[in-house]
């Protein structure tokens, strides 16, 4: 029941060569690998107005110089990610570029922060589309943690079912919104080039404004920045796509990057024009569809489309989050049950603990996780940094044709990128600080984990100098709680391996029965040795368990192994399990943690 | 870590012989198992005012000639109890009474009512405890839940710790609460009878009243009675009394029986004497202590030690329902786990199901659990009822010196409770329809669970007619992932049991590398035969199960045994297992399950 229901939910399980099938093609690609980075241009060019009206409203012209930086940054991150995917074409985009050209320590730096990150992307992301939704229906409202929370469940049902199938139901939104930005934007342009606005909405560019000053200018300048979040997806999600992987992964950035410079640039002029101040109640690409369209259906249209696209910007979280977990585990940095592929080809376990994860995250956080976005943006700049850095180190150490230009492209990224994250550092300190804190412990954590792989692996190993010692003879041990069938088995069983080792051994509870039992037990298992225990403390462990250790003690000396023969009735129902005591179990796992004996369960399938 | 915690909290384990320290006294088993039936009085009175106020004010004076009506049933109950003490010296009470006299089903149906009520008094009486606790202090009402189910915690505790270490520590509530009682009770009698009380505060005994009739008596007779449950305690702890148990149960019965009757009777004739009117902002017991002391100390040590034995009734189900249950036990109609003593000998698993069970209750209904009274009321005079019975039957049988005496007292007794259990049925009826449906499926549990005792001890029993069938050689099979050290140890174990007959299996989802793997394979172990399966859904289980089934069914053809030899590696630290896929455990557990399959783990423990 179990089983079909899972099946019914996540679909048949795919065997291991139809994997092709569940590859990429490039619209598809876009589509699933974009909605990040795409859906931030609905927050990015308000953050950058909302440090500036903190000067005065004449300010506003800023924007549009520093939407220009921003635009420069996205640009060479673009360039940058587009040599990444050529060199390192099996994707792992940061980590493996920052562990390759830096050294472990930053691979894991860059590693861990990103794998946080998409935590924190599918958090933030659903909830500020779940914020979006209830905005419009506010009889919703009430219900703010468990709609994020079925939204992450969703999508995480979605991805376990495969990554086509998950891009085919979210191609749609995607475009659907990359339609109504380019709507909005078009007519706005149109409403500006024909002269329907009246010129006084916007201060013109160049007026001085009293009090700007650098750290303000940064600080729109960073927290712009956040728009470029997601631009990496695609460089670690190479695997995904359909051969040629690299040339079609680098089309589908460049195409990725002319979509967001187009759409962040038109809103951050047409928020300008039309002398958009932020407000709480209503997001500037409301306002501006608003002062375009006024209330009617292609508002509601761009509003939809654009909560949606939020919720579906989680998904670049579920693409490369299981990915980046390959990538690490297996260099055995975190379990390696992430590298298991499962019934849909998919890596299961990075989807479900991200899932779980961000579901944590929401539960926490009351789906309040806004305050979490500077966390969020560092938690990228800083991949950024060292991905960057990374590559520089690269071209001067292998030095191909024409690497002079690479490098400028990728010193110009690392230095943009290292800027930022200082900016981010100094300007919003007390939101990034726990950064500082939870890095170095993940890190650590890696390294713990890496280091217990490699001692398993050494000790495993088979190595000829240090053969594992013959076992000379065996003893076996049965564990009797009285004479019945079961108890009958269990014994027929050793008999048939070892006739001559078998000691059953009973633990009571009243001196008084000891005599009479043994006297029964000769007339029934007259060639099986009985041994019996007197427990004070009414506990069977205890006493077993101080026989068992002796005589292994015993046997140990002239390498005889130990077996622990332990008879299990197995009731017909689950539920009958409860009526019983089960001490078989009990004793079973005790054992086997502890001592050095094996444990072989004899069952005893009841009929009814 | 774990266990120290535990002894810390419950205390160092005890050996059998101790059984006799952890008896009862008499002044102890009184304070333990009256606790319950003494803090009625809190309530008791008052249950009769209420239904009598809906007629007049000048119908009060009836709530005397109705506590008399009580003071009947609770002598006649008393009378009943101590010959079923004498009678069944074991305890049991009103199960094991109705069991023997009137056969099982009325056995059972006395046995579940007791067993649920026994739920119902710790979650009751711990609620009304907390809220006389938080009248008092405003400031915590909005943790009435918490506080509630804090106190359920700390009694299951107590009781954990053993029976004599609890009565202790509750002793002195449950005598200063009677100090108490009789200090009220004399006060206000002296003001009786030196006149000190107006007389225009109570309207004369036999005043005629408009509009009463039967159908209100009854109820405020029925509600009254509501004051005698937990007089069936003693009766089903007899066992728990030092010797001579029966005869200390019964002084022990007749003092309890004596204290109620006066606490009780003195409450309802200051009650009337003093004009009280039920309000709902203060108890009649806290309007007495008003009107006799005014708000002094003396007010507040009532209302304490009210509120403190309040929660203590609970411990009333604390040492009832474990006792309950090891007679239900007995007769396998619940799991036999309750048969257990724990490390202080108490019935450790009644404890902790009765505390687990009432704080659920506790939870469900947020702590408000008053309209639960009623039903707590009728679970309690159903056995009464059914136990008297009982007796009346038991005398008719075997007629002993003086039967018609004692077949008088419980006739009475078993008439008056079938009455009043009727009385609630009728003027009550929507608060206590539900125990018409749990009942019955409660007692469907009961035989459900006694046939599949039955049913395996059918099984298990060794009968020489149906011998179980000799076991004429074994197969080895040996689930291996590598070539390791682990699966080596693991060959070396087979090799040692039947050098012959072993068969390694490995799972593989590559076809490629099979080919390299046997040839390496055939150069390590050459003696042991190797099939290796190809899993095209990634998954170990099914390709096993199927080669397993396989293996299975030749064997049993010819009467061999198949023997799953499951290598696993132990890590050093717990944390550790998380880093490594349990396949181990996953065959074992479905093998054991489903297949008629010995399995022997074989751990490797690793050093580092």
């Amino acid at each position: 029941m179990l089983s079909s229901f899972k099946r019914f939910l996540i679909g048949r399980p795919l065997k291991n060569d139809e994997i092709g099938d569940q590859k990429l093609s490039k619209t598809k690609a876009l589509a699933i690998l974009s909605s990040d980075a795409l859906s931030s241009v609905a927050y990015g060019p308000e953050q950058i107005l909302i440090v500036l009206i903190t000067i005065s409203g004449l300010a506003m012209w800023y924007s549009v110089p520093i939407a220009l930086c921003v635009l420069i940054l996205l640009a060479v991150l673009i360039l940058s990610y587009k040599q990444i995917i050529f060199a390192y074409p099996q994707g792992g985009g940061a980590y493996v570029v920052s562990k390759t050209n830096l050294g472990m320590n930053c691979g894991l730096v860059a590693g861990g922060s990103l794998l946080v990150d998409y935590i924190l992307t599918v958090a933030v992301s659903v909830s500020a589309g779940t914020d979006a939704i209830t905005s419009a229906f506010p009889s919703l409202q009430n219900y703010n943690v468990e709609i994020a929370v079925l939204f992450v469940i969703l999508l995480t049902i979605l991805n376990l079912r495969g990554v086509t199938e998950s891009a085919s139901i979210l191609a749609y939104p995607v475009y659907l919104f990359v339609l109504a930005a380019f709507i909005l934007i078009g007519a706005g342009i149109f409403n500006v080039l024909t002269g329907n606005i009246s010129p006084e909405l916007h201060t013109p560019i160049g007026t001085p404004v009293a009090g700007i000053g650098l750290f303000i200018l940064l600080k729109a300048f960073a927290s712009g920045s956040s728009a470029l979040t997601g631009v990496e997806a695609i460089s670690n999600a190479i695997p995904n796509f359909k051969d040629p992987a690299p040339k079609n992964a680098a089309k589908t950035l460049a195409v990725m990057g002319g979509l967001l410079a187009i759409l962040f640039t038109g809103i951050v002029v047409l928020a300008y024009f039309y002398g958009i101040i932020p407000k709480a109640e209503a997001t500037v690409v409301s306002q501006i569809a608003e002062s375009i369209f006024g209330r009617n259906f292609m508002y509601f249209f761009i509003q939809g489309t654009t909560a949606l696209i939020l919720i579906l910007a989680a998904n670049t979280g579920y693409s490369a989050f299981p990915l980046l977990a390959v990538n690490l585990a297996k260099d055995k940095f975190i379990p390696r049950m992430f590298l298991a592929r499962g019934d849909r080809l998919g890596y299961s376990n990075g989807i479900i603990v991200l899932g779980v994860a961000s579901i944590m995250l929401i539960l926490v956080f009351h789906a309040k996780t806004e305050h979490l976005i500077p966390l969020y943006a560092v938690g990228v700049f800083v991949p950024f940094t060292l991905s960057q850095t990374g590559m520089m180190m690269k071209w001067l150490k292998e030095k191909p044709k024409g690497w002079v230009t690479k490098f400028i492209i990728n010193t110009t990224g690392a230095f943009i990128s290292l800027i930022v994250t200082m900016i981010f550092f100094i300007t919003k300190f007390t939101q990034v600080w726990s950064i500082l804190i939870f890095l170095p412990i993940i890190v650590w954590i890696f390294y713990r984990i890496k280091k217990h792989y490699v001692a398993i692996g050494d000790q495993l190993r088979l190595t000829n100098d240090d053969l594992v010692k013959k076992i000379e003879g065996n003893v076996i041990i049965v564990p009797i709680a009285g004479m019945t069938r079961v108890v009958e088995g269990s014994l027929n069983y050793a008999k048939s391996l070892m006739p001559d080792q078998i000691i059953a051994v009973n633990v009571g509870f009243e001196k008084e029965s000891e005599k009479a039992f043994k006297e029964e037990w000769q007339t029934w298992q007259p060639d099986v040795r009985l041994v019996t225990l007197y427990s004070q403390f009414r506990s069977v462990l205890g006493p077993l368990n101080r026989f068992i250790e002796a005589v292994e003690r015993k046997a140990s000396e002239s390498n005889y192994q130990v077996t622990v023969v332990i008879p299990q009735f197995i009731p017909k129902k689950g539920w009958h399990n409860i009526l019983h005591n089960q001490s078989g179990l009990l004793i079973r796992s005790y054992l086997l943690y502890r001592k050095n004996v094996v444990v072989a369960t004899v069952p005893y399938h009841l009929k009814k």
